[in-house]
């Protein structure tokens, strides 16, 4: 059985990229199967993409391809590579910082360069605006397929020189019962906000099911946020409408609204300026 | 050849929900095919969720495994099922309403509560926000690789027992030529609402294509839309912004404009406040 | 292998409708695999269909089967049909004028209208408004699973009476180092327009890449932008929020603003009143 390739990209499915995508797969190998996370990655967001494979990333069997494309730099001088993660997957994308939450949660064994004087869909020289389509697409095939092995994709090179951003990966501080950390993802469509606090460090800091928490976000240091809020399980058990503090499926600590949106109600952010505090009551 | 697994959650696809979901089903069989309905069912909707499966069931292969999750319960104590259909589908669940539909169109022969300490993904005891992933797929999976029989998915329970609502599966009244019913569905994209007429009802009480229609829509009793409207079999049959009554492709009379949007035009919602007539003129 | 069915429609993705043609497919072979172009052309616009479907047939393996369902006139008298392409690909659509730029581009060997007697999804004959479901994808599943020939679709008709349009087609006017042309498309999701001159006609003219262009954009010849733009191979060429005009991946001069949207920022819309002239500095 050949390994899935998984795609992510900021293109949208309003067009035909990803279509033509899967054609050059197609056709190096009719038996290759694609499977979508997502087409809307906000345009041009590096981090964005860096942490949205990083939470499927897990779920996959050992050896399955990614593909990530969100790619502002493409056709200039930043890298194409594959990334041989310590799990036995891979991911294939430009490198710009992409690789950043992979790095950090599961390790990099081996990066290589996409040489593209082999590894380029023929015909497409001209090209320099589609990678996805030209390079990224037809390398992810030929190596799922078993037409070239990872040593063929291109030269090696050390993994110190991958692109990794490192702000976004702080941990919340815990200092007693008290929690201090920043919004590290509005993403999910439901409306609730993502802290960056592990669901496991929350508890370890005396924190349980049932009990009510103090919580209170800032924005640029400026209260708008201060409730006790109701620490569970999940949202259904609050009353619709009321704000709930949950674990997520992600394994970090959610703050939401029972069928609200959080994250419009109180319009925030993710990112350093919008912090959270927890206290005992 | 193992059964398809199909798709339906309110989930969106901005983000890597849906894919960690097929992740799972992967790593159970890397041979199974997952394919969508939809993810943009209208958030927390469970009567959308019950209508929306029911128009595509019936044009599967019998034995197609569906799952459908918009479940603002997830994780409190509603019941996680696998109901067996009188057609040989089975339909994956919270046991939330989402049956309604399907329990009167095509009828439950068994129902059976998922066991979630075997059928649950390992490793996910700690989250009970995302049952799509930890339960559902996994347990879809299972079934449709042939891991697990029906009958391991968990104890049977009392078809009796599964919540079915009532007050959307009304069909309007005919008394005579005059028919009086309600807006069944505002679902459409192209704009057209759904009314709770069949085409064949309709025809026996004595209206055929190419006759105008006395047409009165009311909201709360109040009349916005009162018009002579033909009845064809196709919305092409009239010009581009004239109003049209046609056999939609679920078998019940639809109301449109051709190239135009009926729905916002008149601003017309789904329900029992939005009421219609019809007369022979 | 059988060849893959490559879909395209304005149905949307927020109810059944895909997934019911998918399950027509999957009753004649469940071995069949459908994969998307999009189902977000603009509702009803058939030159968007026709030019969509362009970009991505290029890339698919020979003997493809692609369905393209923008079909305002569904259920009248225009004809559903199977284009056999001149490189081996068939195309399943309303003749409509979908045809078009595949016409020009790749050409037609020759055309079937679809039978629709022997070759409609049994049960549907009462519907005339999904021909999607219930005669193009159950032709188009026949014809993949080899269920029926080409010659089976139903009787072949002179190509001189397929629907093709003209004036998309034009190609911009070279005159020395002055070019004048249209926008072609503003269809790319990053807000890039295309232009109606191929990058290799306007190297032949003069042009290279590293150089300034003047361009000048007309609405009904009145101009609205007139600036000295760079000329490179892909976007990232230029600072963030800058004016670059760069080879796409479709071969035509496209006019882009770095990680910004040039379509929005200026207003531009496709079609003969939006005009460009492009002149040596």
């Amino acid at each position: 059985m050949k390994p899935c390739i998984v795609w992510q990209t900021d293109f949208g499915l309003k067009w035909g990229a990803v279509a033509a995508m899967r054609g050059v797969c197609k056709q190096v190998d009719p038996t290759l199967e694609c499977i979508d996370i997502t087409h809307e990655i906000e345009q041009y967001n590096i981090p964005a993409a860096s942490r949205e494979i990083m939470y499927v990333e897990p779920f996959w069997p050992k050896g399955t391809i990614f593909v990530s494309v969100v790619d502002p730099g493409v056709g200039t001088e930043r890298r194409a590579c594959v990334a041989k993660l310590k799990d036995g997957n891979y991911i294939i994308t430009p490198d710009n910082g992409t690789l950043t939450h992979l790095f950090y949660q599961v390790g990099i064994e081996e990066i290589r360069e996409i040489d593209e004087s082999v590894n380029r869909y023929p015909g497409t020289e001209e090209v320099s605006v589609f990678h996805g389509r030209d390079i990224f697409a037809y390398t992810a095939a030929r190596l799922a397929a078993g037409v070239i092995t990872f040593e063929q994709v291109g030269p090696s090179y050390p993994v110190e020189e991958a692109v990794i951003f490192e702000q976004d990966l702080i941990q919340a501080k815990v200092k007693g019962t008290i929690i201090e950390g920043v919004v590290s993802s509005v993403s999910d469509p439901f409306g609730s906000i993502a802290l960056n606090i592990l669901s496991k460090d929350f508890k370890a800091a005396g924190y349980a099911h049932g009990e009510k928490v103090m919580v209170t976000l800032k924005r640029n240091g400026q209260a708008y946020f201060s409730k006790e809020v109701l620490y569970q399980k999940s949202f259904g058990f609050v009353a619709v409408g009321e704000e709930i503090l949950f674990d997520s499926s992600t394994n970090y600590i959610e703050l939401g609204i029972n069928q609200g949106n959080f994250k419009e109600t109180y319009q925030v952010g993710a990112g350093s300026e919008y912090t959270f505090t927890f206290q005992k009551i």
